[in-house]
């Protein structure tokens, strides 16, 4: 079963355990310091954002190791179960760029000895296994080390936004991806190194890094593009009737609005912190102006959120005024009718009653004298009101 | 046919593609990175923004280059449909200065033959022809780089007011802008330099870059006070009675200025960055005083965008408590109408009952007394409505 | 006829030119800058703002000009109607100070000769002539040139609050203030220079523009004193019953203090700017005392209209629990008796009905028992809303 | 009388002049500084906030002066009621300790002789006759000159909250501080140097200062517990029902936590000032501790405003939210009533119609069936409601 | 009785003292500041804040020392009572670790005998007593000192959350730890003392204090889990009815976000702080990448309050629509079955007089004819609010 994260039923707050336990829980010891429940707790987690509950209640499913090894003359690709299997390369700056993609980060045993043969911090390793990290760019003593989030719409399979976590290792000729499940959200940049088109090739690993983010950051925009058309289409309603429905999109909109900001708000900040990065040695100054134009794409990302939520919370506001507008009015209506006509009602009742001695039953014009005291009543009543307003 | 923006059936989000389709998509690839849909959706796009729908729904209709070259002792001009019609020039410091004032950006090709004439870097090209930008400047290496909007009333034609993306592209002696569609709002401008006016012939580039933007501003200034006399008419309104039209303006202009304010104010940053510039040694020192007041201009803009965004929260706030005060009224009327005349309504329905024996009824004064108590009741209910106001 | 800036006719929007008609109008240009409509609309403008219509309304009023000429030890006066009567002076720094205070920038020629005279830059000079100038500081080569506005309560004349502009320009021996129309705001400064008294015939042309502004300032304190008076009266009147005309108050309130803020905050910056000014060698440092001063009391106008503004929004939140609060009351009542006699109402309607069958209308006891139910049915409508509560 | 700052009958804007009269008012000049009003108001004023009507009403009461020397070995205190009776002592580094503490600023010239006695600029003495100035500290060329409020409750005498202008004029060794009324809050502090008990004897001046800071800052501490503690009130009955004196009630304190933080929050930055200050080599180094501590203490009372002003924002919320829900319950039971009972009433009264040809009447079950169809559709009713909930 | 924080009953007011009594209070000095009440009220205040009030209610219950000393290859372990008892141990930089873990600070004597022991200031001791400190750093000359908030969930005895502060002392070799009360929340940090597990033993002070300060960020983000539980269960039922249990669970959750944000965030400022720390040379370089990943946790639990924070501010909104639209369904229904109804009975009413002559009583087809019109009637009002829809 798939949920989606827009969905009523899925759990919406963001950077969640949700199996605490602390108490009885076992405080395993890794390396040192309180990992407490952390390591127990994110498949559930996992299950719950991004939505690929048959992945983790599957725990066995193997993990995918995808090597790609390529300069600018030669290019080899392998796909691999075991981390002994990946053949072994240099890794000097003279060295042909190595990439490994690794779906699947649930057994930790394989992370451990990808993290031990490539020298990855174990506070480092923890990260990339535990799934509800916020976005966060590392800059370690040789290598740079950026958590973030896929967020994409699994059109092939499902059709609902998934949302998974992406880490990304990468020193000097080195680039490690981390993915919770295989998908194809980077055939292109792969097909690119198969081809041996565009500059990947001929680049650095930088390069290859930012190719991957920028493929990251244009399903974001994908991703708002449709949230931009419902808010438009309840921007058409809003003049209308509003239903209950459209409230509650309003409201899941708005939840999700805030989810999408914790989630790329950050990335603004990293790509700054990139392209000032000196001391890895790592970014090369010529792809200084591909991370500004992708600087700019967060930024408009982040502006089309920010558009959105105030666009959803004028919404409201507008609702409410609406609402209560069509109160007045409706109220207004209940009031001239009760005012006019009760106290009419009230006469009526009195000369309905049966007392035996009542002299004006009796009157011969009594009946008519009462017909035009009501309508006077009522004029009058009228009057009033149109005067009011 | 041509739609407004302020009008309810336009796309109102800034920045946002209509058709992303990144599922089905082609993936192609320009100059190595992945543009997805980019390319794809800014027809679309821009005529939902710029309501120049006609322009884009025949993007046959030819690019117009219309190319000034002046100093000032000289002047020429010339109208071009192809890049390699247009006259080789130098581009050194003692050449004169060349505009290439180009009209359209629907044909890709004809932006990448100027690219690579001038020396345009591939992502730049990309932007152009991409009109969902946001405004924004590049220091480039030698080159500055400015995409804003054009937002103007289209007198002359449809009324309404139309938003085209602008872009700035200059260097040493060289300026080239493009535009969505050919119009009129530079001539001024252009008089200028054919009768040889003012400052613009004496001087280099960047006052002539300083007085298109300047017009551009004064067009921004423009469209506010035609905001601004709408919203000082809601005010005018509001205390008298609100139509759900106002209701309606109310929300529309709240939209507008957030879509203004999106647009406009990264200008002022802009012009701060352009007056401190000194890397690229295309903006004179004597220019400074210029861009100057055009800073107090973009300021004084925001300013007022500000300002109409608070006075139409507080037209919310107020219309509220208008609304909750008439309907108080409305509500205690209607109270105390029924307070007074349910409970005699209730005494007349007693003896209105048929039973065979009810001795009131057979009372002599039977009907006085109880049309006394009826009155008492009333004038004791008034009263306790009187002491409670 | 003068109008009210707190009065609900008139313009409330800063900044705001009137009759913008950018379409048709025509494009004249200052300097070789675009200026469209600017010096066009700008008697419109000053009529609504400053509320002095009638002098705008005249355009043929002539302007006057006081001209002051004073060192420690000598004084002279004079009022010009013409530039070229001012008697020549020199401007050195062993001078006397010379004080030109002119009444009225309707006429664009005067402006311009006195442009000329004193070497005062084209856009300075618009900024002069344009009266709907945000509050700033231009730093010149040599020169500085401040405009603000002088709010104050006409009372002489008619009692209002009026607005206008005034511009200083000064250099070292030189101050040159611009009024829309001649006042006595100044009196108490011209007098203190015609009978040498304090510091002002003793000091730099610095401490005389100290002193204008000084005075500007008190009479920003002085008329936000009379706001505080309102304020404090609507605070009064809260509790008790909220009439239209209070709401009223309150939304126009909202409004001034929004204009004030706009046109008083930017001060603050000012003068943090002018104590650090060193570069035009104009302000003393003996000054720097008195500057310090006045930007206590600039603060303290601003930290009282942010004051006010919080109350005036707190207001509205309390206003409309109060109103909630009343509104719940009133239902509450119009419940109560409603519950309680629509029942009985329609029991005595059965008991109405004249059917030829009822046998309980035979019964012999049949009122008395209708009667008992129905007096136990209200006893016990009663007791459950007393629970309720 | 005395008033209370948090009654309802007392002025609560902070910084107010209130017997403005600008017009009609005399322009008298100090030092050659317009002064216009500022020091006719400041007697109305204090009165209004510190709420000691009684001092200022009679303004011969006398200004006390207590004047202690001390240094670690010896100590004299006297009590003198004119400038020149204080016996002249040296000032040199040396020297002893000197405090004078003057009761009472409403005598101008005893200000006067202090300020030419001790050398204080005239501006100086302005600030400490004028008792609405706000929190500031200025640093002067040999001396510092702190204004801030002290806030007690004045629990021997009224047991009202009183809020008095306090100065704090201090060279190397001398410290003179300026109150309003006479009272004992220094006393603790008097008998330390008496007994000679803690550090101040063996400190230098800036001690003494310190010493007198933390007791005004322990007394915001004890109002804002008094506050805290009405809440707490609030807060438990929140979820009962809110009486019109709780609205009241939260309204008033709404109003005072804007006024104290105006008063009380300037002094952070003005303590971090003083750690930093170097220039007039009053601040000893040892002294910084004692600062860090008193920051802590503002800090802490700063951050209670904030949290009391959330508290108090969401009381209105939670508010309006119950009031809504319970408006809900009510009108719900209304229409329950009503839709139920008015089409009834309605049947009812048809068949109480005396048209003399009406056949059900004459049916034998007419009665019965009449009866049955109006159960029917009360059941009816009823269950569409259920359904609806 | 132990209280929960989370309760209705507690006092929910962070930083405050509970019983003032600052008018009648003892003005007790300690160390030459005047300390007013501070000490007095700790036990009160403690009580109410961390729940343990059976604790604080027996003032005599001992105080714990917990030493434990240890280096790479040693480690002793001892409880005492007093601090004579606890061996005397060298502090040099070569001597092994020494942590006392005092478990109760309601002895001011024993702190006191500490605080000598271990030259701990006079300012820095009365903190260590004071139960209601905000959340700190201070840099002293050597030492560093932290004063923060423990909150976990009292599993093993009350299921309650539980608030307590904890202060750290320390040196190059020397941690204090000052707790409230006993409790195993530092076993798993004291077993890997034990048993020698991890970086504890070989690294230096320093990591022993990330690794506890870790273990309570930990309990943080344990806590504020349950609360997202509690937030998602609310969000869950926010489109069902709302019942007046879960507004008062929403304004509950409103108010502890509000607590824990006051406590949790400083946290932030204070490990970069501890990050830069160089001057005490206590922090090691290698500690800091721990710092980072703490830093990361705090951020992450801030970030989480932020979120929850907004998320209980858009229930609030969004329940407002959802009433304010049930409201409009529920008076709707009112005012069309009124509407129908109230005529009709009026008609009914007419001719339910007894006046002798009526002829339309006497007309055949009368009956007939009213029942028609009203039927009628019916229709046309029905039609009206269905065209009105």
């Amino acid at each position: 079963m798939v949920k989606n994260f827009t969905g009523r039923k899925t759990s919406f707050i963001p950077f969640r355990r949700t199996k605490p336990g602390i108490g009885a829980a076992n405080h395993t010891t890794t390396n040192g310091r309180s990992t407490v429940t952390r390591h127990l707790t994110q498949y559930a987690f996992g299950a719950c954002l991004s939505g690929t509950l048959v992945h983790f209640s599957d725990p066995t499913s193997p993990v995918q190791l995808n090597v790609f090894t390529y300069d600018e003359n030669s290019y080899t690709e392998g796909k691999y179960k075991k981390v002994d299997e990946i053949p072994n390369s240099s890794l000097t700056s003279a060295a042909p760029m190595l990439w490994i993609d690794v779906d699947g980060v649930h057994q930790r045993d394989i992370i451990a000895q990808i993290g031990n043969r490539y020298d990855i911090h174990a506070l480092v390793q923890t990260d990339i296994t535990t799934t509800e990290q916020r976005t966060k760019l590392d800059v370690l003593d040789d290598a740079l080390f950026l958590v973030c989030k896929l967020i994409f719409r699994d059109i092939g399979r499902t059709g609902h936004t998934v949302i998974e976590q992406i880490s990304f290792y990468f020193k000097e000729n080195l680039l490690i991806t981390f993915q919770e499940t295989p998908k194809d959200l980077f055939d292109s940049i792969k097909n690119r190194i198969r081809q041996g088109k565009g500059r990947i090739r001929r680049s650095k690993i930088d390069y290859l890094f930012y190719s991957l983010v920028d493929v990251i950051v244009d399903h974001y925009m994908d991703v708002l593009d449709t949230m931009g058309t419902k808010v438009e289409s309840i921007d058409n309603q809003l003049m209308k009737t509003l239903k209950r429905d459209t409230l509650e999109s309003i409201y899941d909109m708005k939840r999700d609005m805030l989810y999408l900001r914790a989630i790329i708000s950050p990335l603004k900040e990293i790509i700054i912190k990139l392209q000032k990065e000196e001391e890895t040695q790592i970014m090369q100054e010529s792809t200084n102006i591909y991370l500004k134009d992708l600087f700019d794409h967060v930024v408009q990302v982040n502006d089309s959120i920010d558009t959105y939520r105030e666009m959803l919370a004028s919404f409201i506001d507008f609702y409410m005024m609406l609402n209560s507008n069509a109160m007045n009015e409706v109220v207004k209506t209940l009031t001239i009718i009760s005012t006019i006509f009760i106290p009419l009602t009230f006469i009526s009742g009195v000369y309905g009653m049966n007392f035996d001695i009542m002299p004006e039953l009796r009157y011969k014009y009594g009946y008519y004298i009462v017909l035009t005291v009501m309508a006077s009543l009522a004029m009058f009543m009228l009057a009033c009101f149109k005067r009011k307003r």
